[in-house]
This record gives C-alpha cells, sequence and structure tokens, in this order.
C-alpha cells in the first residue's frame, strides 16, 4: 500500500492539485477553476470529486495520509483564508473546516504559497538535511519562507516571513501596502518591470523597451532580453540582485541560514539574477557570515512546484 | 533535595557565576577576576574553586543538574569563545572542553551574552510561556536573542541575532564592524552618545552636555538627564526611539513575535525609550501585525540578570 498525499495549490484564477509520494513522485495531477466558484462550498465539493478522480484513476492500492494546501494570504494556525486579494472569496474562508467535512479522517493543513514552497524545498528539494535556511520566491511579487532549528517560522500570528514587506528605502518606491520602498517593489516582476521604466528614463540608449507600454511589458520579456545580451534588461537585472543581496545581508544577520533558495520566475534569468545578488551580498554582509551562506537556485521549481509545496506540509507535519 | 543549576557570566573585566533554582531563585553567588587570568586553564581551576565554595555554604543538600555559560562571541554548537574583543584570552577558547574536564558529569552549555537574555527571559521572565518573542539587549552595543517556535534561533553557525549589525543607514555611521550605518551605531550605549553629539552639532541650544567632552559622556548621564527633563536629553532618546523602531518594524516582518523586550542600560529611560520606540514600530510596520506586537522591559534585568540568563540554560535544555 502506498502512501501519499494530497498537494492543493489555490490561486486566483485556478486550483491544482495532485497526489504525491514522499519522495515529491507525482501520482496525478489535475486542475479546476477558482474563480468560477464564488461560493465557497460549490468550490469544495467540486475540488472533493476531482480528487476522489485522481485517487479512483490509480492502479494500485493507496494510503492518503494527509492534506496539504497553499493559498493566498492562509493563516496556518485556524486554518483560513483571510482577505486575500486576487481571491473569488471575501472575508475569512474556514478553508480547513470545511476540507474536513468531506475529508474527515485525515489531517488537513493549511499555509501560504511561500511557506509552502518553503517546506518543498526541505522535504523534497534543495533544502533536504538542512535545518536553518531560506526561500526567497519571485512572483508578482515577493514571498519568503524562513526555517530556523528545521521548523518554519510561523511568529505568533502566522504571518512571519514577510521579507518582501522589510522596507530598503524609506523614500523609495511607493508599495501595495501603502508604505514606501519594501523590498518587493525593487524585487519581484513587477518590481523589475519599474527598474526598466527607471533606466529607460535615466539613460538615453536606445532599446527595445522604448517601444513598449508599461502594462504590456513582463518580467518574462525582460528575462528573455537579459539572456539574449540587451545591456538594460541585463543592467535592470544587476539593480535588482543589488536590492536583494543588500536586504538578504541583513535577514542573515537574523537567522544565519546555511542556504538562501531563489524561487519563480525572476530565477529564470540564471547569472543575471545570482550573480549580483551573490556579491552585493557578500558586499554588505557582516564579516562573520561572509563566504558561508550559498545562493542557490530551488530545487523544486518548476510547472509542479505548488502543488509537490502544498503536499510537503503533510509529510514535515508527521516527520 | 533541591536541584540547582550553576549559572556563569564571563565579561572582560569580571566574572560572576551562582547556583539558581527552576524559578530563577539565586542561592549564592559570587564574582573572580576575568582579567588576571590570561592563563585559561588557571582561570577555570579558579571558578571550580569558586564553585565548589558556594556549593559548600549551602545548607542543604543538592543535585547540579548542568552549567550555563553567557560570554561574548561565544559558539553554541562547538562550545568556544572566538576572537572576542575586550578579553585576554586570544583566538579559540575551548570552554566547554576544559569546563568539563573538572564537572565530568553534568552538562555544560554555552552562548552569547544576548542569547542567554533571550533564553533567562523565556524561562524565568516576561516570556513565559511564549513560543515567539525578541530580546534586544542595549549595552555598550545592541545585541539580540530571536526565539520562534520556542526555540532560540542559533542559525547554521551558532551566531545568527546579530540586530545590531542590520544596516539602517547605507550611508550612516561608522561601526566598529568596518560598514556604516549599523543599527548599533544609532542605538546602544555608545549609539546615544554620538546622537547627543550630533544634536549639540546640529542646534544651537544651551545644554549642560555642552560641558562635557565626548569621552566622559555616558549613556547614564543622558539617561539621568532624560529623567530630569532635559529637551536635548529627551530628543535624543526620541531619535535612539525612533532609529529602533524602524529597525523592530523590519524585524517583525520577518520573525512575527508575541512581544519584545528591551534589556539593560537605555531600557532604564522608561517611557523615554519605550514611547518613541513604540510609536515608530507602529508607524513604520505592515499592517498586518499593527497593534499587536509588546514592547515590553525586560522581566529579568538587573544586577543579576547575566547569570540568571546563564543558569537558563541548563533548564531550557532539559525542558
Amino acid at each position: 500500500m502506498k502512501s501519499l498525499a494530497i498537494g492543493i495549490d489555490i490561486g486566483g484564477t485556478n486550483t491544482a492539485f495532485g497526489l504525491v509520494d514522499p519522495e515529491g513522485e507525482m501520482y496525478g495531477e489535475s486542475i479546476m477553476s477558482t474563480k468560477q466558484f464564488p461560493d465557497f462550498e460549490r468550490y469544495v465539493e467540486e475540488l472533493y470529486i476531482g480528487i476522489q478522480n485522481l485517487i479512483r484513476q490509480l492502479e494500485f492500492p493507496v494510503d492518503i495520509v494527509g492534506i496539504g494546501i497553499g493559498g493566498p494570504n492562509a493563516n496556518h494556525f485556524n486554518g483560513t483564508i483571510v482577505n486575500a486579494a486576487n481571491i473569488v472569496w471575501q472575508g475569512v474562508v474556514p478553508v480547513v473546516d470545511k476540507m474536513k467535512r468531506y475529508f474527515p479522517t485525515i489531517p488537513v493543513i493549511i499555509t501560504n504559497d511561500a511557506n509552502a514552497a518553503a517546506i518543498g524545498e526541505m522535504v523534497y528539494g534543495g533544502a533536504k538535511g538542512m535545518k536553518d535556511f531560506i526561500v526567497v520566491t519571485l512572483g508578482t511579487g515577493l514571498g519568503s519562507g524562513f526555517v530556523s532549528n528545521g521548523k518554519l517560522i510561523y511568529g505568533h500570528d502566522s504571518f512571519a516571513g514577510e521579507l518582501g514587506h522589510v522596507i530598503v528605502n524609506r523614500t523609495g518606491r511607493r508599495c501595495g501596502c501603502g508604505r514606501k520602498g519594501c523590498l518587493e517593489t525593487y524585487v519581484s516582476a513587477t518590481g523589475i518591470k519599474r527598474t526598466v521604466f527607471k533606466l529607460l528614463a535615466d539613460h538615453t540608449e536606445e532599446s527595445e523597451f522604448r517601444y513598449i507600454a508599461y502594462n504590456d511589458l513582463t518580467a518574462e520579456m525582460i528575462t528573455k532580453a537579459a539572456l539574449n545580451g540587451d545591456p538594460l534588461a541585463i543592467e535592470a537585472y544587476e539593480y535588482t540582485g543589488m536590492m536583494l543581496g543588500q536586504a538578504l545581508a541583513d535577514a542573515v544577520a537574523i537567522t544565519s541560514p546555511e542556504a538562501i533558495f531563489l524561487f519563480g520566475g525572476l530565477a529564470k534569468a540564471g547569472k543575471y539574477i545570482f550573480e549580483p545578488t551573490r556579491k552585493y551580498m557578500e558586499m554588505h554582509m557582516l564579516s562573520n557570515f561572509q563566504n558561508k551562506v550559498k545562493i542557490l537556485p530551488s530545487g523544486i521549481d518548476g510547472k509542479n512546484a505548488a502543488i509537490l509545496g502544498a503536499s510537503a506540509l503533510v509529510w514535515d507535519s508527521i516527520s
């Protein structure tokens, strides 16, 4: 009998879910709409049917050990999603309670996306065997999961790990959170777009980006341009890495991790993001910590990472 | 039979030690010179004799459960003190190994002063029952101990918790670490002296501090002046609290503590340090965290705090 965990990644548009073994091997996955189900009760019903279908398709007997869920603004302690932006459900959504009605015999655990990525890294990825590390997720915003003493730092209210909202410049860029100069206004898909537009304003050189409107520009386009050797795109990545490296130097002073994993879109720029991040982190770090902290690509990054991360909550909780 | 822990606080000038029960009650304490023993072997011998004398003076049978040591630049993982400034022993000092020769049957644990203060707060003080908190020690420099999930964050190399070396102003004051703008250049006994001299330079008002040379000025004098209503001293504390509050707002975003305890000299200024620290922390914090994090005076601060903190290592290790 094979032990499997159910991993569920709740996104604003779609929900992806799959069955995963303790080694991170996926045994069937599926996807359904999130936003077509403004009624959360109906959503859970549909999700239940989808999961039952996945299990039925297996050609061997299984023991479903638990359900791990990654979702935006998830509160790990009380099992809810709270006032998440970009999601159809308003207010406080009792995700774990509702799921337990359909799956009453197994544990159901929820956490936010970045924390799930960190636990996924620890259970299946590059942080296997590490007790102290950080995962930085570079998506539309910047998320992070801090692991110390082998455990994710949730803090007293489950909302720890907001590295994206550490302030790196008190008179800097406006942030969606209402403040100024948060790290994610510089280091994220949106942040690097802003940096490209700043560079277009500051410089005079011709660039392919001078033909593209702000709302048409994507981080993928910047990454592609950097990989093709475009100087402005490379400079934008250099600046992004500088801002990230400086902020990581300070984060290292607090938790002294063995490694920091970069996960998500911007990490695909390879050396254009990793090299400046390393360089500026070392340059700005207290000497105690220099040449000790690895900056690594995530070992689980890819199309299934979100499901893997969510499923890892289950294995981590019983380890 | 009473269970007692030995707490030892190794300072550059003196070493204080005492016998402490699980409730933080002290059963005898003593002090000896550190700097008169450049030979570490002789130092340990003297310390052993001092401890035996304390135990002999007790009028009841005891079970000595372990030895906890707080010392500068202590490495918790390998039991050494490493290149500590202001201490007579050079290089790497194998403190735990040497102590175990004299006390072979009980555990000997070492950590740095700020970490010992944090564990002391958890075992005997205001953090009893808390799983997530920070202790900030305001001495000549700024030390800190971060506790998450009920455990001190040592990081992978035992040197975590260097909040004093988080950079708050990249073009700011020179720090003893060789960099610029570290938090402790603003928030510490030395930092507030620097702030007083900055204010004397910027302002024209008469002040008692215009009659005192930099090297004659102490943080105690500034605290006393603030408590007597001196405007410049109060402004220096306001500025210190602002710098601390801003830095704590960022630290909260990472570990989301239930409370932050201020320990040491500057905390004696009471409302003059606590009020601006609270005000600026709240003002600069991500809204998620606002009105949730308590800023409190240490519950163990006082003349025995260092011995208490060191002894707490023993109770924490067996809890």
